[in-house]
């Protein structure tokens, strides 16, 4: 599969939710397909929290992981690139190439960000987004899709540019973050800058990459309790223990622990602590209602089909949140499917679990 | 209300779980009502990780805050105590006065035990709590009751020492801690030792009282994502935003934050570090089969009737978990009853939804 990786640099300034603005301000993308003569087969990614641009494919045959969603994408795989030209973005914020609050706070200089970076919205990443589209030629897309986050930005992008995309598929999302969501992003945050290390956000990257930054580490850990479901935790960890640990040891390990140490520790070698309180921020933040009179009247924007695909066991946005969706839109008589998938996982499904929805989207690509 | 407070010292060892030993050892406990001639209305009352001896009453008529169970356990309440003689201990391992981390790990000298201490069990707690009974000479009890951690001992208790009790009343608890849960013990207790204040257990008390302790605060805030549940989230705070903060300011906050960070805040005046990682571990370990072939071999030692009480809602102890035990109890052919609470509050309503369950309990004890 052809993937391109390239940066998109702007001068003109993103005018942010805030009422602040990024100037200059660059985007990374990847594209894997052909964009084809009349430019309608265009599918656009969105990532979760911790996902980047790299959605699908190896840079060669040596690189040992593919991209997150390469279950998904590629040749004769559901989002087939074989048909389809996929562009799939890094969200401004992200610590993997876009402006973020490790570039520059004066073009230039040295001088990173840090705390001084803007507060990004979900709104914020699709504006950077649909700016992109334009300045690359791609006046329509045939999809927007997305899981977690990545499902807020394919919902806020349904909202903000009606029609811009035949069809719309959120996954594992909601239309507004809820308050227990909201308390562990708090808590996540917490974490990092309770860190003496993490230093107001004026940390050695290198340091930390090195060392690890056990703040994050922990917020990480915390994160799991989210992607998987009670159920999973029993399924897959029960109550094994470490044969190396003992049991009245007081840091003795079950195996739940040490799956959890494990992710942790390897986190802050690829995620930056900046950037995931800033992308926190964002998830909090979002409300697809947020300059609407009332979610329906958001809603009432919307042009594109739209097709919502929940997971049972989702914790951290439960399909009942989908199914509001689904409920307003049906009352304004607007076109949404909403599929609840039977799922093992709980929250991370999307990533995991694709065999359980891929016919969908297949179908829905089809048609 | 007469409430005693009294410590027993004990010189002969504490034989634990894990082969170690405590020697000396000692256990605060609290009473409430009197004890009859034939010694037949005692009832002992159990308390939860954050919990202490002093279940009910006031100290003084200027004590601002009552015992944690003060709306259950009274004059004329459920636990009624114009009738019944009520003990309430605090768990060893625990702060508030039994012996714990704090403890001199050779008595008359000022070194603590620190993370010298030993691990501690519910069978350990229970055991302990048996000794005392014998100690004060009650060779019998007319009940036990206990929420959460405390439903943990009830449980023990009944399972150890078959017969001592007529009624066993465990409300929103397991036969066995979850993976899920050990994942939040777990990361509740990294988030501890990762304070550089903590001092890998040899900090100063006095300071952290004064100062607090971000990890152990962080601990906190994350023990309430399983106390309330999500819909409790919502009703309680929804997505109100505080009226000082900055919607798009970094660290302005949502209601909830603010929930969070008072809680978390105010955790480290009146908890210790050290004993909240012995008890999470103590309760990661629970487990009411250890020691035995099966759930239903352990559950087949019982004599005592057992009425079990889960909260729907619960997302830290299912109600399913609770009807599990109450399956192997009628496979058993043996006594027992379940409630299913319809509560507002989840784990949490134990505590504070009291006239949810008080009918119940009040017609346990009057049969």
């Amino acid at each position: 599969m052809n993937i391109q990786t390239k940066k998109a640099k702007f001068r003109q300034p993103l005018y942010l939710e805030s009422g602040r603005l990024l100037e200059p301000w660059e985007i990374v993308y990847e594209t894997y397909g052909k964009l084809n003569s009349k430019k309608d087969n265009v599918i656009l990614i969105t990532h979760a929290l911790s996902g980047s641009h790299h959605a699908a494919g190896r840079y060669s045959p040596q690189d040992k992981k593919a991209g997150w969603w390469d279950d998904f994408i590629g040749p004769q795989k559901a989002v087939d690139t074989d048909k389809f030209f996929v562009i799939s973005t890094n969200v401004i914020g992200s610590c993997f190439g876009s402006t973020s609050p490790l570039h520059p706070i004066h073009p230039g200089t040295n001088q990173r960000y840090g705390l001084k970076f803007p507060v990004i919205t979900i709104e914020d990443m699709v504006k950077a987004q649909k700016i992109l589209l334009d300045s690359i030629g791609i006046s329509h897309l045939r999809a927007i899709i997305g899981g977690s986050m990545g499902g807020m930005q394919a919902l806020r992008f349904a909202v903000e540019y009606p029609g811009f995309a035949d069809d719309i598929i959120p996954m594992a999302t909601t239309y507004q973050t809820r308050a227990g969501v909201i308390a562990i992003n708090k808590i996540m945050k917490d974490a990092i800058i309770a860190d003496p290390e993490f230093k107001n956000g004026e940390y050695d990257i290198d340091k930390i990459k090195q060392n690890g930054l056990r703040g994050l580490e922990i917020a990480r850990m915390l994160g799991f309790l989210g992607y998987l479901s009670p159920t999973t935790f029993d399924k897959k960890f029960g109550r094994d223990y470490l044969k190396t640990d003992g049991m009245f040891e007081l840091f003795g390990r079950f195996q739940v622990e040490s799956y959890l140490e494990y992710n942790g520790a390897n986190f802050p070698k690829w995620f930056d602590p900046l950037s995931y309180i800033y992308i926190l921020k964002a998830i909090s933040l979002f409300d697809i209602s947020r300059g609407y009179v009332s979610l329906s009247d958001a809603l009432s924007q919307i042009k594109d089909n739209l097709h919502l695909i929940s997971f049972k066991g989702d914790t951290l946005f439960y399909p009942e949140e989908m199914k509001k969706i689904k409920e307003e839109m049906d009352k304004l008589n607007k076109f949404c499917a909403y599929y609840e998938i039977d799922s093992n996982y709980g929250h991370d499904s999307f990533l995991v679990e694709v065999h359980k929805f891929e016919d969908i989207v297949r179908k829905i690509l089809r048609s």
